[in-house]
């Protein structure tokens, strides 16, 4: 063995040392946003070498084994996770990876896809803050929070909108789900840099789906200064206050209410993105949740994430 | 980045160190005789951890997909060489892989497979003897160098039995690999410890399929010392010849004659057995060509690639 290992590293100390790289986690539960989050900030960095994939990629099982197994897709058992930590290493010192492939329109599994190292990637799904080896790979690490009902209407939106589930069989899933989402999912909470909650405004009417964002800016990594932003200008609007956490830690949430006037927002939007370093608009993807759908407060936690993969 | 390369090794530091392991690279060019040696001495060490896979695996496109590239599988671009690289240096640090699935009985590529590593590890294919980086992981190597008109009928025997082919496609797509051969398969034999020709007896009638080995033993990796067992009595049907190689070099030759008496290639055999320190009879898998018939000359092939499994 030892003189094997020691033939690869002849082999490979030609090889170039890996480039910059930046690598986002955006952990959270089925339905959570991942994707919304993660698409805007894609088409906003589309001039940057980036990529993203998601860890359902992972799934051991399709979609027709799984009936008989007595695990959801939450369970690790479900999921290559040793592989996914394989592979995040890989690409942090900068190699390419053949990386499974998940189909949620059908629940097959597919040929593997080549992903090579990006100046940005993005790895969202269950699982990126699974475990120590995982959560060292990343720079920044981001869990999506909204409350369990806001999740529930968006999950079956979703599975019988885009993967053919029945409303029925989405609502029984959830259920058989709930154990394994407390017991693996929701834990990854504690290790993120950042937490994300998309709530409906408060007091609102049956009919107004406008959210509000609560975004917990937790002293792990150097987050914006925001301080010179939230004037009275602003201080309606978007405000940050010093709370403690669930688990009693000191953390900054920034709350931006979701039927703040655009001009406060704009001010807020306006001033990270000049605080990133950029000139110019800011991109048009960035708080999209439809085609024509615009949401400030996505807006602003998307620019705070871009501040990170461009700043760190 | 390397704060984020010296917190994985952190977290990867807790990993017990693997396991001994001892891999055996067979290549050869398509139809060569690899899988059917591979089956024989898997089928062999069944009681020992052992597994193996062919680098076809590693195919970039499918059958259809095929049709309209200016390549053929023998291309380097038509396959995914730096994953297969990777994979095997994995392999040998004793980490599982999830490998890529080629199926050659429709030419598909379908959803990867776990490989976990084992106590023996073969590799067959094109292209294991590819690269500095991929012969760095072996403990041994071995090219399958059969006379381009025994490869011919066997490709056309297999794949039109097997692969669904026709034989007029199958005689155009060996005239289309042609190139490819010369250019990135056969430069693989120069690589190889051990290289291996089965080819028709000499002076043989037309229906005689009877073939007779000849085994260059390069004096890049241990031997079994075959002189004691080169006596009068198997001088025969066995013997062992100092030669020059294509390229000048020195090397042992072992002639295995195909019509050699049983008896003599019988004694050839068992030495070689107890040689690895095997006691109890030579596994029956050992020779076998088809379900029915047997080659001594493959048996003997085979058990001196057990010898560097099992002793190495």
């Amino acid at each position: 063995m030892p003189h094997r290992i020691a033939a690869i590293q002849k082999a490979t100390a030609h090889l170039p040392h890996p480039g910059r790289m930046t690598m986002l986690a955006i952990a959270g539960d089925s339905a959570s946003g991942k994707t919304t989050i993660t698409k805007g900030l894609v088409k906003a960095l589309g001039d940057m070498r980036i990529g993203s994939f998601c860890t359902d990629d992972y799934h051991r099982y399709d979609r027709v084994e799984r009936k008989s197994l007595p695990f959801t897709p939450l369970h690790p058992e479900c999921n290559y996770l040793e592989i996914m930590e394989q592979h995040l290493q890989l690409l942090t010192l900068g190699q390419p990876i053949l990386k499974p492939k998940y189909h949620h329109s059908d629940g097959t599994l597919g040929r593997p896809e080549l992903f090579e190292p990006q100046e940005i990637v993005i790895v969202e799904g269950l699982f990126p803050l699974w475990s120590k080896l995982s959560r060292a790979t990343f720079d920044v690490t981001v869990y999506l929070d909204p409350p369990e009902e806001v999740r529930r209407r968006w999950k079956v939106q979703r599975d019988t909108g885009k993967r053919g589930y029945t409303e029925e069989e989405v609502l029984k899933d959830l259920v058989k789900r709930e154990p394994e989402s407390e017991k693996y999912i929701r834990p990854q909470r504690a290790h993120a840099d950042i937490v994300i909650s998309f709530a409906p405004v408060e007091g609102r009417t049956e009919s107004d789906q406008t959210m509000s964002a609560t975004i917990l800016l937790r002293p792990t990594v150097p987050h914006p200064d925001l301080s010179s932003i939230l004037t009275s200008d602003t201080r309606e609007s978007v405000h940050l206050k010093l709370i403690r956490d669930q688990d009693g830690k000191p953390v900054d949430a920034l709350h931006v209410h979701g039927h703040a006037a655009e001009a406060s927002t704009k001010i807020v939007e306006e001033t990270i993105w000049q605080h990133i370093g950029m000139t110019g608009e800011i991109p048009q993807s960035l708080g999209m949740i439809s085609e024509t759908t615009r949401s400030a407060p996505l807006a602003i936690a998307q620019l705070i994430l871009l501040h990170h993969l461009i700043r760190s």
